[in-house]
């Protein structure tokens, strides 16, 4: 079924991708579809080509090819975020992702429409949304992979169901609604990675609670945009404040009641001295951290501070929390219409789009939420 | 009214410490009172006889001399804790404990009986105990630092109520009674410092929980101790069982559920790499750490494991469950009857032992909680 460069037999029809081939007695649809798949683990660094290639195959996609209880779908768009790094290591790391093989298909948040369906809930032409979308021009998934059906006459543009509703945002989420519930009007919270998928959503859900907002970024260009765009109440680029220490006493005379740590390492260190009496830290991830086996990782020296300073720390995996998904985007459909969520997004043009787009994530270069726009 | 080695004036009476004195038209009662007082701060080492000195006063203890409000007690007994020497720093630490005052007595949990009472609710002879009782052979106390009364009839020990009810013992219902809500039977509990006061209490609490625990300690005879007497399912001496990953692969095969962290730094490291999903972390003191400033302490290096497994990690401090002491007090005293709760209690006679048993908390010399019998 697989081909890495072999030309389509059989007569084109509908777009360039499309044709069908006489299989047996039966004419079947046949797609030509690209796909990312891991051709080595990226152990210690950003992963790159080296790492992630393509090949196109020719996938047969009928209703009459596809296996009971699955749907081929044309993706759309693939989310592009952090973690997807920690999945092509080859070891079992601190998220305790499962890995990718090597030399299957890479798998990401998408967002793709039915070109055929095996499954009653779903019929061609509808939009779905996959956490697990394989990184491809098409696909056929099973369909209990599928987190939900897109109502196309909500009015929110889909690249959203990748971004704030989508994994980004559903962290967001379950951090500030499920996970904040000692959040109060005016609570001092600080974001790293502020302009970062999540950090931009929990920015803004922090500021529906009332609390006061402060981030930190890697350039001047996300500072104003995370205080123009996203509302935060300040924000400082971690470049040019090295003495992260002298920062925080700045921004936050008042001390630090909720930290959301997406970076680890020294600027966890520094927000440990300036935490208030029962300061609460959500560890989402540590962007800063991936690049190291654990043992060569910056240790934070000062937990001690959570003793007298009685701190909660807490990771979370947004799994545990899929049962409330639907609560979720029922609120971030109502925000996005209201105004009050706003989205930046960052995106870039075809499946080829998406390896340079994940080293981007863990270079600063990027502004905004990345998301590769696979079909039109 | 205080002096160091003035002869007392006066008339003796009652014992060797207690005489009266002609005080205008008045004869009050004095007692001759040793008292121990920070002479310096012990910054970077463990107090020792150049930080805390001993004085002797001559205290007015008759019911026409202490103030409204205060009683006269002659303490008994006096508790020896590991949190006592990060009041002895001359800075602000992890602990954020307020900083005994150079010159000045220094408090610790006791047992005191009342000898002269300006408050109604306490009577001469009554027996009280205090969390800041001057580590002295008398003191005038404010009533409002009682903690409670207690009575003498209930057949326990007047030494639980500086060990079992006292800071340790409270420490460890805390954690078990009030933290430990996701304790199951079964749990598998992991405690270091176990044969500390915090852990030999916390270890029998965990089991009366049905909870697997093991402990690790300092010797082979507190490994001993904590199997035999206190009813660990296992325990392990950290300082023949130097691999520490090994050694917690061997006792806890199927992960930690819960860890209450006593010392801190590379133990805590590597408990870390054996934790359950949502395992619970409380720290409660990290006697490993408290030589050095945080600078120079352990670096915990894999805090991201607290992501991918969904750890909490909290610190706490007793003062904060003060309202709860009573219910405490109601189930401690219960399991000390029932035969339940054991302690093992090293008593060191005299009050200017103190100095030497804080400083034998930290070199693992000693065996069983401390406590300093001041009078008998």
């Amino acid at each position: 079924m697989k081909c890495d460069s072999e030309s389509p037999q059989g007569t084109r029809q509908k777009n360039d991708n499309t044709y069908t081939k006489k299989m047996g007695s039966e004419e079947k649809a046949i797609v030509r579809s690209k796909e990312c798949y891991l051709s080595a683990f990226a152990s210690d660094g950003i992963p790159t080509s080296d790492h992630l290639r393509f090949r196109t195959v020719d996938l047969p996609v009928s209703v009459t090819s596809i296996p009971d209880g699955h749907i081929a779908v044309e993706i759309l768009s693939i989310s592009v975020d952090p973690y997807l790094r920690t999945r092509m290591l080859g070891r079992e790391d601190g998220l305790y992702f499962s890995q990718f093989k090597l030399d299957e298909v890479v798998l990401s948040c998408g967002v793709g429409k039915v070109i055929a369906s095996k499954d009653d809930r779903y019929a061609t032409g509808d939009i779905t949304m996959s956490l697990v979308f394989p990184v491809a021009e098409y696909a056929v998934v099973p369909s209990e992979l599928i987190m939900r059906k897109i109502d196309p006459a909500s009015g929110i543009p889909l690249q959203e169901y990748v971004s704030s509703i989508g994994v980004p945002g559903f962290a967001a989420w379950v951090v500030v609604e499920l996970l904040g519930l000692d959040l109060k009007q005016g609570s001092n919270v600080f974001i790293s990675a502020a302009a970062g998928g999540v950090g931009m959503y929990a920015g803004q859900l922090f500021k529906l609670k009332g609390c006061r907002v402060i981030g930190s970024t890697g350039s001047d260009e996300k500072v104003k945009l995370v205080k123009d765009e996203f509302g935060y109440d300040d924000a400082f680029n971690y470049k040019v404040e090295t003495d992260l220490d002298a920062a925080l006493s700045r921004y936050f005379p008042d001390g630090i009641d909720f930290y959301l740590d997406n970076v680890g390492g020294k600027t966890l260190e520094a927000v440990l001295n300036h935490v208030n009496t029962r300061a609460h830290i959500v560890l989402c991830g540590m962007v800063s951290q991936y690049n190291q086996v654990w043992t060569e990782r910056d240790g934070v020296r000062n937990l001690l501070n959570m003793v007298g300073k009685e701190v909660k720390m807490e990771g979370f995996m947004m799994g545990t929390y899929f049962d409330r998904f639907e609560d979720f985007v029922k609120d971030m459909e109502h925000y996005l219409r209201e105004g009050k969520i706003k989205s930046k997004h960052r995106i870039n043009q075809g499946i080829e789009a998406f390896v340079d787009s994940l080293g981007s994530i863990f270079s600063s270069s990027n502004i905004g939420k990345l998301i590769i726009q696979v079909n039109p």
